[in-house]
């Protein structure tokens, strides 16, 4: 399924793309001076965030990231949404546009029916789980300025349990990471990237200059175990906190090892996206780390903690490079989490929202209703 | 923890003992004219079902149930709730009553932050799990009203997901059974309370007048896994769909040899009372029934769904003897599940509250909010 011309055809009519209006053909509908559109009304719109800094990540850099803004209107209310997609997850404009031209979502007349229509956003095709989840915010971000009232609170948490952020430091000259980690004093918990055979030096160059907790992300890049637990060994004695996605995720059984034995918890990653991996991460990794634009959005997020949780597991909240959008949605679900790494929106020179503040390093969210985001 | 006599006296102040206002000791806060009370203000009131028909179980017959019915007020608005205590659970008037009475609510000044305020309660006192429900429906109720939506339509779900519910004909002589069968045309699915040497014989007494589905709660009345088989072949043939508590809950293995060469689907009953208890059925049982009285409430039955969910289990709402204020709560959740014995209301006669219907079996939402009830 399913891309088929009627449907993209329908739908295409309420999709702005780059700024252009598609034609469309509900003109049959309006001839009696009525409109028609009585159900939910879905716009997007292409566009590129500009990092800060150029980001090294364990094999690539880059220095933009596309994203997809998505609205959806009901009664005179918008709801605002976003898919980010870095390239490396197989995402882009194009097949958001695709995507999000194939759904019919004026077909649905009331916006709480999220469970019937994030159902059917997710059978319309395999995969596009950023563009899945731009429809999920969008619609929490509506049904919550119905309702009046921010998620976070409709979830009934207290904005003051959510935890501090952390901040990614990347992967750079010793000179260039001293002097990230003094801009990023605001900070009380810091994001390395490892991996690299560099990795230690690494360390040492944000140890000569501060003494903040940190927690390290390796992207996969450690191959074998022994080596992974003498390296977590060393980590801790220079204060880190926790080891995200150590190693490669098909060595289940090394990773099992690696976290019976290791001093710090060790968070999966690469090895789930949605709901249905959480079981298989039991038993083999300490927690799990959850990103809306993996997993299709806050409806399945706040699911998938509610399941970790009953598997005593630790909960971590990512994020892609992303505007105070999707940040400040799952900024939302924050209180229910041990660790936040929701410094997207800080890495970008063009932001498009106002959102959820980091204050002096923590997720501190607003008394916004939906999301908690104002359009700049 | 924790009914010291402080607790007791300032709590106490808000409470309405059937009628009886008891003193309180907050004159000297009102000294200026001013009314402290900010918080949420609880009070509560013991009450009495009437039984339509005396109600027999496999070992024990009764024909009123104790309730208590609860209030939470806040910036005008009204919240309510309910604990069903039949005397079998250990819960009764005073249990509760010592409960709610050291309950601070008054602490509490945003009635969204249910996490807190019901992890306080929970923590209150062990058990009291009725009594714990009434607090969190009457919380569900506030806030579904402060946010001018029904719950359903808040957990994203759609009215008309909702199932039948059956409906339970009590032990009796076959003529009697008959004639209860025949009042009862209206349900498409009945429920039949077996465990005795008499089972058989009620199953054929119903067969003789209809051929509607039907469910069977056995209460742990088996003891051997052979006969509990062969009796489960002989109770699909005759129409039955699923079983509930066959054994005793204790015979672990027998019954997780009976789920694994039953035709039928096996439901946890005693076997579990909590969202802890969840993952021990699983592999256990084909499913669990999830009461509000038993897991203190919609929030934590919410969360055991999506945790029963994740690990492909059948689920199915149940109730005690009720009035309307219990079973509508518990019917909000009802979209989410296979199947429902919501008929608690159905079998008194002096019902307090106007809420959810069963029109033509079926569970029928309504559009008020909070849990969707009205006192009459």
């Amino acid at each position: 399924m399913i891309f088929n011309r009627r449907n993209f055809i329908q739908t295409s009519a309420l999709a702005t793309l780059g700024g252009i209006i598609l034609p469309h053909n509900s003109y049959s509908k309006m001839k009696n001076g009525v409109q028609p559109v009585k159900g939910l009304k879905l716009s997007f719109e292409p566009y590129n965030l500009q990092l800060k800094h150029v980001f090294t990540l364990a094999g690539s850099s880059r220095s933009t990231t596309p994203v997809m803004l998505v609205k959806i209107e009901f009664e005179g209310i918008t709801g605002y949404g976003e898919a980010s997609m870095p390239p490396y997850l197989g995402e882009s404009h194009e097949s958001a546009t695709k995507f999000l031209s194939a759904l019919n979502l004026q077909q649905f007349t009331d916006p709480f029916r999220l469970e019937e229509i994030l159902e059917y956003v997710d059978i319309t095709a395999p995969g596009n789980a950023a563009a899945k989840a731009s429809v999920d915010i969008a619609l929490h971000d509506l049904t919550g300025k119905i309702m009046q009232q921010p998620w976070h609170k409709i979830w009934g948490l207290s904005a003051e349990e959510a935890p501090v952020t952390s901040f990614t430091i990347g992967i750079d000259t010793d000179e260039v990471v001293r002097e990230k980690v003094r801009e990023a004093s605001e900070f009380k918990i810091l994001k390395v990237k490892l991996g690299r055979d560099t990795d230690k030096q690494m360390i040492n160059a944000i140890r000569s200059v501060s003494e903040v907790p940190l927690c390290v992300d390796v992207n996969q890049g450690w191959k074998d175990k022994q080596m992974a637990l003498d390296m977590i060994h060393w980590l801790k004695e220079n204060g880190v906190k926790y080891v995200e996605q150590p190693m490669p995720k098909e060595q289940i059984n090394d990773t099992a090892w690696l976290t019976q034995n290791s001093p710090l918890p060790i968070i999966a990653d690469e090895a789930l996206q949605r709901l249905t991996d959480v079981q298989k991460t039991v038993g083999v990794y300490s927690g799990i780390n959850i990103k809306l634009m993996k997993c299709t959005g806050m409806r399945e997020a706040h699911k998938m903690i509610t399941l970790a949780r009953a598997n005593q597991m630790k909960v971590m909240l990512g994020c892609m490079t992303e505007t105070s959008c999707a940040v400040s949605a799952a900024a939302q679900l924050s209180p229910l989490v041990d660790w936040a790494d929701l410094d997207g929106n800080l890495l970008i020179s063009n932001d498009r929202f106002d959102g959820v503040k980091v204050v002096e390093g923590k997720i501190t969210l607003n008394e916004l209703p939906g999301i908690g985001i104002q359009p700049v």
